[in-house]
């Protein structure tokens, strides 16, 4: 323990730097950066271990902010410790194209270590982190070594404290029992909408006790550094309990308007900076100034972090020659690459198997891979049964003392609550260690959209098994049958949406979910059986849309996916028998997929010259871009067994026949009939 | 108190009818009906008030099924009641077109106040309704004229428990110190994975009392009727509190598989079918059985109900009297209609009127509407200063006793809760009285999808204010620059998006959303600037799309929304100036609406002859509806100033117009070239 001038100094210079940022970018949070600042010097100067010049070393402590907006603190800190983040990008503080934007972004930052900023997902993503710890230490660690043993830390607000997505998670790390996390609330009576008490009078502190939490108070987070240090010191000793820090700070610690609203979400004012500086001793005429002696009390830690990598790096170089196996095992997954061969494991299907649904579908591939894939976790928010997310071998990811399974587990249950899963497995895939797949009903993702979409704009492979994924699940009825799912997912950028059809395309479907290193997947899958599609194979099914049905005298394309698949090859039966008109059918297990396929092979799939019709049980919204008209389900569906809902909206031979010849009369003098795949310009992707 | 012989026979009436309904259907959930049978019958015998002749009476007390895949409960006391819900609608459970569907819907069965099923809805809804009570009583009611004054009451399981949208709402219900409220968890330890000590061991009850909550626990809520009747007397007494009593009870009380997982979502085996009957005195062989003695006592407790209200409706006829401007502003709100002439407060704009951001603009509407549309209850989801969601005079609705407010204002702090700001403005929307406009950033509508779903499900005339719409927003960057969020609610059937241009769109947007009374809106709105344009009217706006700068000789239409609309029109300048191409300019601010225009209107907007190109900086699915080729923003955003974020994406006049002469250029050669509103057949809506 003990603090002197410098600590002090180097506070203020973390303030000053958060002023001076967002004064010249007229824009962002000074509030948070210079309430937070001395929990962050003390946090990463006395407890945690890192080496910024590689921010990559598996066993570095992890930090996350989740009250993301005050991210000036984040980015003083990475370039005071010597990251890859110079003095010129802090001025540089959300410009176009800087790596310092707005909120903190994993993919453009060295050191950032999840996409925070959209409130209680870096809190959730802290839970999944620390799971993924505890998992990686469980398998991999053996005596003598210790390969997997740090900790994730946590800042956040009140905004997080308020958010459902982090109450989820705060549970289910309560429940996991996960002494390896420990989470510090900036209690500081603020929000946007000025003092909290306008909306939020619980007790917070009581609330994470009864989630099972150790929880301590440090009353003055301003200047109680001592008070400091020790609860984290504590909060480290409590093996068995996740911890929460409340840190009583006065937001804006410095300005004129500290303690109020108006420090929250805008600069300073100019003599408010100079008032801030001549008050911490810098000079007032100065901006980004970093004393030369705090430049080398951080740079002398980030030495010590170096070091410790490097006696890591042995250690590992050790661990590979005496546990071989896993050795080899941790070193490839580091790389995220899969073993070799694991491809040859995914079921491969005759159009004489049975007809299944492919959420079974999904299981026997969950089945067949989870020996040779040892870094899939899978996962259900507690509909296992529904969704079919469990291989039989499984254990679940539990504490011991539950007496239900251990950290070494591969079996989450996320209980009743899909976004804090969405939220933990983005934090589990930013681990580094693990991919994790997780179940709940297709409809139920959008209870997760907050965090599915910062799957995508982080780019984690994570897996969303989304099973009932239409009215095809009969009986529920429209309160749990997707319409608009599909449609909001693949408008997501870096979103792969898949829908297969039968079993070779589920397999294709999971082979390019696991080897796209960067881009989460959903997979939409059914609860009603679907035959084995003659022409379905792996090879058709990773192109994403596929000619599954050709004719060369055809009048239309059908343009289907998952379900429908089957219905319009029946259909095209009934159009040459009832229509004497000649359909092809493309099955299209995944647009993002097909659309990244050469010009020419899009073409041919959807042609020119005759038009192409999509089918599809659920919004409409979007197939215009591979087809000349669509049958989709612009309205909500209903409850009723799931023939006769099909039925009723005509999702049917008959129905799509009617309007496949509709089709074909509406485009006859249409010339030249181009494919929609041709277009006049590209699009900004 | 005293329960007979009659109690238990109505106990097991309605347990045994969810026995046979399920069995029938083979389908649905018999374990939470006969766990939860002996707490509604009591809760609807000695407690709620209500007539089931007119299910529509504004003082009947509330109950809500937040647990509603139990919806047999309910249904099978609806019939024993003598709602609209026969014998023969309990036999068709779960069939298409039933007014029995698989989970409760509000708009198809009287006697249901909300639609729930996804989990955690119907909690949070509870908490809207007991705030419209609370406000809607501290409006109304007068000395001698307790017009409103019931209660609302929730059953709710561990499922919904879990969810982070209850716990976001039971916090801000501890908040508001809501008396009115009173929840029963059904605490019988199993959800669809099992016993839920495998995810959830949280301590339910210290966690709300954490939020502010009376709590209570009656131990054995399978026999204990007086303790039942006890705790909820107790809860109806404390008044600055609400209530959770927190109920053990058996699931699937009864059955040969009692307290397992086995009887949670799948209908009796027939022996054990008949091993219930037997158990509880029914004939083993006999189906859909109510003894007389049954109906008698539930009929009674009706004509009480029908009585209370029969002495309202003097009291409210009396009260017109005394009280001629409350009571003529009441009897006007209950039909849903607005009050005579309000529309001639909402602004108009002229050219000359300066540009503005169009959350400014909702604001404007808000502060000129206010006081002719008292039943409007603004709020925002901590983001009030960027969301302009406050009128000046706005009062917040507080507890007296926070001193920041009554229950009768009119502004409401939900914090940083959006999902539960969605929820429970869906519970104040459906307890007649109240039109809830509720805030936040568009891009965190989607944390509260699950809601929002259910607004347009349950036909919610809601309001989202949706500032920050777009890239536009600048520096906060891609964690807040909607993509994929227009394409998403514009999937979502009966869902109105708005996206106004300017002064006037925004008036027309609040004139259609205030008036369509069975259909929400989100309302896209600017941070930045934008000019008040000529050709833009309210007259123009309520069509949901317009020519805003007619030629005959265009060669192209370019169709855009919000904030490029200006751009397009200086687009058009720049074709004409560089490209010597005409184009004709439809501005388009809600799609849904122009849908609902006639196909010689829509033509007339968009007609053959000449492509049409959409411009909209976001995702461009869904835009291929309205023209030929899209220009849009199909990836994430960027951190920085908006000008030049949008500079970066070429969302300039040089920008449009190079692809608006490449689609001229593109399409040529296309005859005929019909406008995308010709379709060969029409959509499912
Ligand atoms: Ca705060
Ligand atoms: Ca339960």
């Amino acid at each position: 323990m003990g603090y002197d001038k410098v600590d002090e100094l180097a506070i203020n210079t973390i303030r000053t730097l958060a002023v001076d940022a967002t004064f010249k970018a007229n824009s962002g949070h000074p509030g948070a950066p210079m309430g937070m600042a001395p929990v962050a010097h003390i946090l990463f100067n006395k407890f945690m271990t890192f080496n910024p010049k590689n921010p990559d070393w598996l066993n570095r402590d992890r930090f996350v902010l989740s009250n993301g907006h005050g991210c000036m603190l984040q980015y003083a800190i990475l370039h005071l410790f010597g990251y890859g983040v110079s003095m010129e990008d802090l001025k540089a503080f959300r410009q176009v194209d800087s790596i310092c934007p707005g909120h903190p972004e994993a993919h453009d930052t060295p050191g950032i270590e999840v996409t925070t900023g959209p409130l209680g997902q870096g809190f959730s993503n802290a839970v999944g982190l620390a799971v993924a710890q505890a998992h990686t230490g469980a398998v991999f660690n053996k005596p003598g070594f210790d390969l997997c043993t740090n900790y994730t830390y946590c800042f956040f607000g009140d905004g997080c404290a308020m958010e459902g997505v982090a109450s989820e998670a705060a549970s289910a790390a309560g429940h996991l029992q996960l002494g390896n996390l420990i989470c510090i609330w900036d209690d500081n009576h603020i929000s946007i909408d000025g003092d909290t008490k306008c909306a939020f009078t619980e007790d917070v502190s009581k609330r994470f006790e009864a989630y099972g939490w150790h929880v301590q108070h440090v009353k003055d987070g301003d200047h109680d550094y001592e008070g400091i240090e020790a609860a984290i010191k504590k909060a480290q000793e409590v093996k068995d309990k996740p911890s929460m820090i409340q840190l009583t700070t006065t937001i804006g610690f410095g300005s004129k308007l500290q303690g109020t609203g108006g420090v929250h979400g805008n600069p300073l004012k100019e003599d408010d900076c100079k008032q801030v500086k001549e008050k911490f001793g810098f000079d007032p005429n100065k901006s980004f100034v970093v004393p030369q002696e705090v430049y080398d009390m951080y740079h002398k830690h980030a030495s010590e972090g170096a070091a410790a990598e490097q006696e890591w790096n042995q250690l590992f170089e050790k661990y590979q020659s005496e546990h071989k196996e896993l050795g080899a095992d941790l070193k490839r997954r580091l790389t995220g690459k899969l073993q070799e061969g694991w491809q040859n494991k995914l079921p491969v299907y005759k159009t004489s198997d049975k007809a299944v649904g492919s959420r079974k579908l999904s299981e026997a591939v969950l089945e067949a891979i989870h020996d040779v894939v040892p870094e899939l976790i899978s996962g259900s928010a507690d509909l296992t049964g529904s969704n079919n997310t469990r291989w039989k071998s499984a254990v679940d990811f539990q504490p011991k003392s539950t007496g239900i399974g251990e950290y070494s587990g591969r079996y989450m249950r996320y209980g009743v609550r899909e976004h804090a899963m969405a939220a933990m497995m983005n934090g589990m895939s930013a681990y580094g260690t693990i991919i994790p797949a997780g179940g709940t009903f297709l409809n139920f993702v959008s209870y997760a959209a907050g965090a599915v979409r910062l799957s995508s704009l982080s780019h984690q492979r994570v897996i969303y098994i989304a099973t009932h994924d239409s009215i095809g699940l009969g009986e529920d009825g429209p309160t749990h049958q997707p319409i608009e799912t599909l449609a909001h997912f693949r408008a997501l950028p870096n979103m792969m949406v898949w829908r297969p059809a039968d079993g070779n395309e589920t397999s294709a479907a999971y082979y390019v979910a696991l080897t796209s290193q960067n881009t989460p997947s959903i997979m939409a899958l059914t609860r009603q059986n679907l035959p084995q599609l003659e022409g379905s194979t792996i090879e058709h099914g990773i192109k994403g849309g596929y000619v599954l049905l050709e004719n060369k005298d055809a009048n239309i394309t059908l343009v289907s996916t998952g379900s429908e698949v089957a219905i319009c090859l029946e259909a095209a039966k009934y159009l040459k028998e009832n229509n004497n008109l000649q359909a092809r059918v493309v099955s299209m297990p995944c647009v993002e997929v097909f659309d990244a396929q050469s010009k020419d092979y899009r073409l041919s799939c959807i042609p020119d010259g005759i038009p192409a019709m999509s089918v599809e049980v659920m919004s409409t919204l979007g197939w215009e871009k591979y087809s000349h008209e669509q049958f989709g389900l612009n309205r909500f569906g209903a409850s009723g067994p799931y023939l006769d809902v099909y039925k009723k909206f005509e999702f049917t031979p008959e129905g799509i026949a009617k309007r496949a010849a509709a089709t074909v009369d509406f485009y006859k003098d249409v010339k030249p009939l181009r494919s929609p795949i041709n277009r006049a310009f590209l699009q900004l992707i």
